[in-house]
């Protein structure tokens, strides 16, 4: 993974001159004043770890695991947000953790978060390092250090349990990994986020993530079967049916807790049969409203696509327009309908028809094609972009079918407000039968400090979608970035809820401090 | 609904000759010592509230809202399990409230938890009254008395978004009364437990109540999209969108919280068209293990009926049987599958070539009829036969399918080993991709103190679900029955965590002490 943007270097996707002649001339984008920094330029803060922690830390887990270079301490800093890689960009690691903690089993995770909260060492959870929310910026104050507790070693399919479809793997299990584990036994989780090629199994449980498949496969909460939790307090063993009445479900209050309440040390997933065929199809629009109706009737009466995203009339303009032609033509609104499985013919056909009845047009299979093969690129694109000046950014919110309009135009309302004339598009990507997410990209020109100008934005967005009666996120989380707006949508009562389980857990308050609770 | 049993009373199924014969030869079964009590004879402890606590009751609700009568407070002695049933016909009314008060608001619930909350009175939520697992037994120790907080003026339909699927109900309203409501618009929750005829939404959601129909509508807890909850301490609202990656699913903690944490005053739920067809039948397996695979197939690759249930041998048997011929013949397993919905037909045909496919045998439509006549029948039954002297209950637990044979037999082995030679009966009537319910009905003669004879029975099967690894309930939920077993189920720390989430909401301990945490 590049440091200092996403994935590997050798994808970057280098942007085409019309392109940035189209940034410069419709959105004003300027070169930025300072090129990126170098590795060997960012600033970190001295290590510091009291001897006493560092002899602890390394007494758990064998000094091997524990490391304090700088290009780890680097590695570990914030995640992939836009502004956390303008922040790194600008050679700033003031958030990097004193040192990188890689424990190598459940037992090992106990005696390290037993040390950290006699020693107050914060500990930041670590996994695929994806967040998008600042859930990996570590708080420093009331701290004698701050440590990113690595999962990488507790990786890998431990148990297959094929009757029930379920499998037991460890958190630090990249989701690449995960799937070709699976594949050897014609099984897949079907679990594929846009951080995919980065993000962990136990990074996907505390976040709640939500991959692009969710119409077929679910999302991930809804893969979890049972949980492993080690907390400060011990450990929690959670998950003995696919269902239960025994009181309220605990697995629920784990998922979304973002290391905060304890670290997730294993995973008991539902696993399902690699499908036997995909096909990805597009269908053309007149309207987003056009496009959304169809979509709720496919969420309503079925049948349901495995992936179903209609993009807005701004997202489909730039997304499948050549880069000489954006602006020309009146694409009207795109959605990709993918069919997974065995009996692909029928359901396309059945799908087709819903489609059709609610006025779409049916543009083959290119579409489909195209969206699958840039499924997982837009992050890199992202960094071009941010090294020409421009700034983009995604937000995500979800809420009721009758809410969505509201919820729409307050986001773009706000945005236009904030930002003058950025760019905005908008796609419904995971749609339910009561509701969908709505996912928005933004462009904008780089203004002052890149980061407070998109700061405010989002301060004043994120009001906006609380406001709206919307949920601060649908799939990237609550972090540090969502925290105030979380704490507006769940109300006093809510947050005390969080605070009590927390206090409980982890008294000494040294679990991802900053993050998710407010 | 009569104080003393089930139901109507004009709806009593009284016991063919052969059955009661049956009894007598194969358990044992000889008629009780003592008839049951009359209403006038149910001994009841002297009202103990406080005049204060009177007095801020009837301030918040009307006096007219606060009764204090015997046969009110007959009527909301416990609930409905086999215990509660031999006691209050035994003339033990000492679980009874001091008072049976119906707030008519939101508003009048918090007024009345705060007047509690300070007066130290326990309060119980009650809403159909149906629970078979001590849900709402009062515990007086502590307190200046007990009250119920019956719902039934919090009922009816309060709004309908018929875009997103949602209607918003009172807790108070019971389940036919929802379902003649939402006829009206063409809709339906599909939720049709046992306890139908008498049980509220508000305590659907409380217990995490699954309905017959579950696999084609979802258990109770998937049908809750939003709720709002009064607590001591103010009120919680939850549930924005139909799912989100804010935090923790905070409704999944009040799902299943029993009235311990708050009193559900307003439930948002997913509902559906109401189904153009249903269509029930019967299908015969050679052995309860060749049924399971089969509904095993149907889960995990589809289609999935909208109701499916396996009875094991017994069941089979003894269900199938005119009473003179129980014992003969050789039935097998009897599987219904019901399908609901618009293409009944090709879906039939599709999970009838799986059940097919595992060996079953069709028997056509007059089983499935059978079932559907008699699916709510069963609580009347038990009345006729605690009142010749045999003991039936039902208990029920869930697991992953790899696990179901030794849940199974560790229910059977110590039914048998605590209660001589009952009559154990079982059947799976909830499926998923991971696992199934197992649901046991237990006939014995009563010998000694049935009440105590059948809570040592109990208290051992019990221990033996939690040590093979099942949750201690399935869909009954925890009670104070459970309590204990759910304790072990879920470990010190999970313990922790239901009493960290009660102090802050609850820091007096008045709601529904005794019930749910440990």
């Amino acid at each position: 993974m590049l440091w200092s943007g996403w994935g590997d270097p050798a994808k970057a996707a280098d942007l085409p001159e019309p392109v940035r002649e189209l940034l410069h001339d419709l959105l004003g984008v300027r070169a930025p004043a300072t090129p990126a920094a170098a590795l060997s330029e960012v600033r970190l803060p001295p290590p510091a770890l009291p001897g006493s922690a560092l002899a602890r830390l390394t007494g758990a887990v064998g000094a091997e695991h524990v490391r304090t270079g700088d290009e780890t301490r680097i590695r570990h800093t914030r995640g992939k947000s836009t502004p956390d890689l303008l922040r790194i960009r600008a050679g700033d690691g003031s958030d990097a953790p004193d040192a990188v903690v890689l424990p190598g089993s459940h037992e090992e995770v106990l005696q390290v978060l037993r040390a950290c909260a006699e020693e107050r060492v914060a500990v930041v959870p670590f996994g695929g390092g994806t967040s998008v929310v600042g859930g990996l910026a570590a708080a420093r104050d009331g701290f004698a250090g701050v440590i990113a507790l690595d999962l990488a070693r507790l990786a890998g399919l431990r148990s297959l349990d094929a009757e029930s479809m379920v499998a037991e793997f460890g958190p630090g299990t990249r989701a690449p990994e995960a799937e070709r584990l699976l594949a050897g036994h014609g099984l897949t989780l079907g679990h594929f986020p846009q951080s995919f090629e980065y993000a962990t199994l136990g990074g996907f449980a505390a976040a709640r993530s939500s991959g692009q498949a969710s119409a077929g496969y679910g999302r991930f909460d809804d893969l979890v079967a049972g949980l492993t939790v080690a907390t400060p307090r011990g450990t929690l063993e959670l998950g003995r049916a696919p269902k239960s009445a025994a009181g309220p479900d605990l697995r629920q209050l784990v998922l979304g807790s973002e290391g905060a309440f304890g670290v997730i040390t294993s995973l008991r997933l539902r696993v399902r049969r690699a499908p036997a065929e995909k096909v990805y199809e597009g269908w053309r629009f007149a309207s987003f409203a056009a496009g959304s109706a169809a979509l709720r009737a496919l969420a309503q009466q079925g049948p349901l696509p495995a992936v179903l995203r209609l993009s807005d009339e701004t997202e489909t303009m730039v997304g499948l327009a050549k880069p000489g032609e954006i602006g020309a033509g009146e694409p009207g609104c795109l959605v990709i309908a993918g069919f997974e499985g065995a009996d692909v013919r029928a359901r396309r056909e059945a799908a087709g028809a819903v489609l059709a009845g609610h006025g779409g047009v049916a543009l083959g299979e290119e579409p489909g094609r195209a969206w699958a093969h840039g499924r997982f690129a837009a992050p890199y694109l992202r960094d071009s972009l941010l090294a020409v000046g421009a700034t983009v950014e995604t937000l995500e919110t979800a809420g009721f079918w009758s809410n969505l309009p509201r919820l729409y135009d307050a986001v773009r309302l706000t945005l236009h407000a904030e930002l003058g004339s950025p760019l905005v598009m908008c796609h419904i990507s995971h749609v339910y039968e009561t509701g969908a997410s709505l996912y928005f990209t933004v462009v904008t020109a780089q203004s002052g400090d890149p980061v407070e100008q998109w700061e405010r934005a989002k301060t004043a967005v994120s009001a906006a979608i609380v406001a709206a009666g919307g949920t601060i996120s649908h799939h990237h989380g609550v972090g540090r970035d969502h925290r105030d707006a979380y704490a507006e949508e769940i109300g006093p009562l809510g947050v005390e809820i969080l605070r009590a389980v927390k206090d409980r857990l982890d008294p000494a308050g040294v679990l991802n401090p900053g993050a998710l609770v407010p």
